[in-house]
């Protein structure tokens, strides 16, 4: 048995998320048999991650963040990897990683980029700015570091409307109505869409991504977290999706239909 | 556009879990708006991957092991990975992938083999057997096809009784009382305990992997599923402790303190 | 500084593979310096991997396995899922295991299920029987055990014959010309031929899986090891694909074009 | 049958790399037949890779740099990684690819920021600056984006001499003196080792990385494949580590002894 306060190589792995001796587990300090049948999942997932409380009205703005983001079809490339890796013959939990890891900053990031440039614009506004000089010069800064593409906003696929957007949007001005969180980002987010519009002459409105995004910054996570709870909710379907392959069959299933193959336009063969 | 029904490149991958237009995204036939705050987190899960309704009181066990199973620690293998990943320069998912691509048929797979073995039990037993005979065959078949460890009993560091199972069973055994489960997994798993316990003379207790199994078969899902909820469950930890790692910082960070380094037990060096 | 042959903690990680000191490596008992422009990259992975030497003959056979399987184009899986995480914002080493880690038993265990069966033929050929009844044997326990498809012979795509198959033999024919190897491996593999045109009525010829086979049999090498070797190889074209991707460039890219989407086979929405 | 030049299908995804019809198989326009047993695996990698012919001194090159990187021993986290992998029952390939996808930015970018940093004071000394000036120049440029930290040149282990730099540049000038190559970035690099010194007031050798991507310079490749090659070496020690943990044995090895838990920094807990 190691003295824990002096040993070396205990303390080369430090945590403050769980603690363990033989029967007894606890995380962040409470005993792992007091949690269970008394945290939702998305109590349980904030507790271990952020090591705060979430009260119930909170927990539910956290839930429907989760809930919204678990699956965007067969042409995403994450759940399509997902599914070619479940003929492959790996096991379940490889085809999971398999499109969990392609969640990088293109395919998982635009929601912690949102954050990023939310908490921004709140800070211009907090010392000072109107909100929306504070939001015409955070996306002039954004752009500035990133170029001109807004993450959260506008969908190469769904026009007009993310369907998901919205209806989350509603739920945060129902807790800011309850005083659950402060509406600050809603605001935010809004007034990003409205110069948006005005820049563009049409709408390009809130995707899941910047909804999500609001969610996340009311409830006061920090912006890289946005990723990791997109990749929670995102491996549901990822899951699903390698379930239901591996379920219809298949063996080494490619991209497209054999009897389409890929277009080859390198030098031409001699032998 | 394409017209779906006569398309065999869109033909080429097939799914019952999510249709989409511009603007509309439905999961198994019901629009995603109508599921964001209605669902549960651990009812959309079930949604999504099972396909069938899930009511409060079976959600409520659902959700019960997921919340049970987040977490062991960082000397669990994939929790180890993840965090020695998060100092390597890649992302939060990768990370995370990091530990899920780890959780295989040895780190992940005890839950999914626990309700294969009792399935096979509850068959002999729906089959005409008593069920300490059918549980006593069970155990038989199951050592024969692949060796004397029963999966989902005994635990190497939680002796006498890992915390999580009795506290798993007692809400199983509650929800049993309410009629929203049969109960029958959970007779089997005590059968279980008991047979070990008579076998080797001492209690050789259900662990956390024997009771949510106890929970996905009671609710009917497929053994491979135990698994891939489970990776649901521990990705959390994963994250969770990604995150604290993140957070720590350090540069490729290895298993042991540099100090302590392996031991070589090749042929001896000549230059 | 540890006293390695009392330090329990370095005593956990034990390798044969390498010792090192500060300003010292050795691979095998070899200091890195005198193998770096000396061994070519093949017999560096057979010391590595193998730890016992290879000569000149024996690493040119070794070498052709190696060329032969870097890639079979954008179709396979592993190639596709790997060039859609190049669109991903993934790193480069995380695009490459991307498609690695789907070379699973049924897209990467060709090989090594090929390795089997032939030593399996060996040793009843070894007990005494002649090589065509050792043949039919083996191949008659093979499917009793995996089914009936034979791994290492007929292509799905490559008919009437794998173009690599033919060249990787001649090579192993030369070598055994020359004693490097023995040979029996070569001959076991047409006698595999033989026995499967025979009983198909048309030639299913040897493949690339079978034909890098025997190759890593008659070297001796245990039958994961084909595995192992062949993802080295299909590593080169998986990075070769994912760098090509990456200046092409693409932002989440699908395995389809999005004007194919994919089919639906759920239930009907209802909202 | 597809016709490739009008087939939108086909055109989602082009290759210069490969191109195959039933019975052929051509990487580059070269058929797979004339390149197996004609090239070496390091000139197959440049073939496939990079598209341009190696003649035999810089293939050589290429070699040594391939050859040197295989393994840095279990203390690494990728080939921690692996290891552990080996014992959770995953394939080969899994394990595999669990260890490259941890060579990311700081595991496996140093090379690649290295060859950048060569070119940023290559092409200052092309535009007319003496090498010192244009050194000391690319070095305030890189740090002024990067950091105080200059890639590949400093060891925390290999103190005071890494032993694979200084038998790599012995190479590299070998090849200079026989016309394989200009050697100016051999020069770059002793230019950069000269200007740490001085300010260190003590050696700051260039390391594997630093070395490495002398060749890789030298050799005309882009910075990015400095880390895919990398990613090909090092696979090598991945797969050999995670072979032999396979054939050690273990279950869910962790990372440090179990008697030595990790320190827990938490809260304290209460029931």
């Amino acid at each position: 048995m190691n003295d824990r306060s002096t040993d070396p190589v205990a303390d080369w792995w430090r945590t403050s998320i769980i603690d363990m001796e033989p029967g007894r587990i606890a995380f962040r300090g409470l005993p792992v048999e007091d949690l269970i049948g008394a945290l939702s999942f998305p109590q349980m997932i904030w507790h271990l991650v952020m090591g705060t409380p979430l009260d119930a009205a909170r927990a539910r703005l956290f839930e429907a963040a989760l809930v919204a983001a678990v699956d965007h079809g067969p042409q995403a490339p994450s759940i399509a990897a997902a599914r070619m890796a479940a003929t492959c013959g790996v096991g379940l939990n490889n085809a999971i990683a398999t499109g969990v890891n392609m969640l990088g900053d293109v395919h998982g990031g635009a929601g912690e980029q949102a954050v990023a440039l939310y908490r921004d614009i709140a800070e211009r506004h907090e010392g000072g700015s109107p909100l929306n000089e504070a939001t015409r010069d955070g996306l002039i800064a954004f752009r500035a570091a990133h170029g001109r593409f807004i993450p959260g906003f506008g969908h190469r696929f769904h026009k007009p409307v993310d369907p998901r957007a919205p209806r989350l949007l509603a739920l945060v001005d129902q807790a800011a109505a309850e005083g659950a969180v402060a509406g600050t980002y809603a605001a935010i987010g809004r007034e990003i869409d409205a110069a948006l519009a005005c820049e563009k002459g049409k709408p390009v409105p809130m995707n899941i991504d910047g909804a999500t995004a609001v969610i996340y910054a009311e409830l006061g996570c920090p912006a890289p977290l946005a990723r990791g709870f997109f990749c929670l909710s995102r491996s549901v379907g990822i899951l699903a999706h390698s379930w239901e392959q591996m379920e219809q069959g298949g063996r080494n299933k490619g991209p497209t239909p054999p009897g389409h193959r890929w277009t080859y336009d390198g030098p031409s063969g001699t032998s």
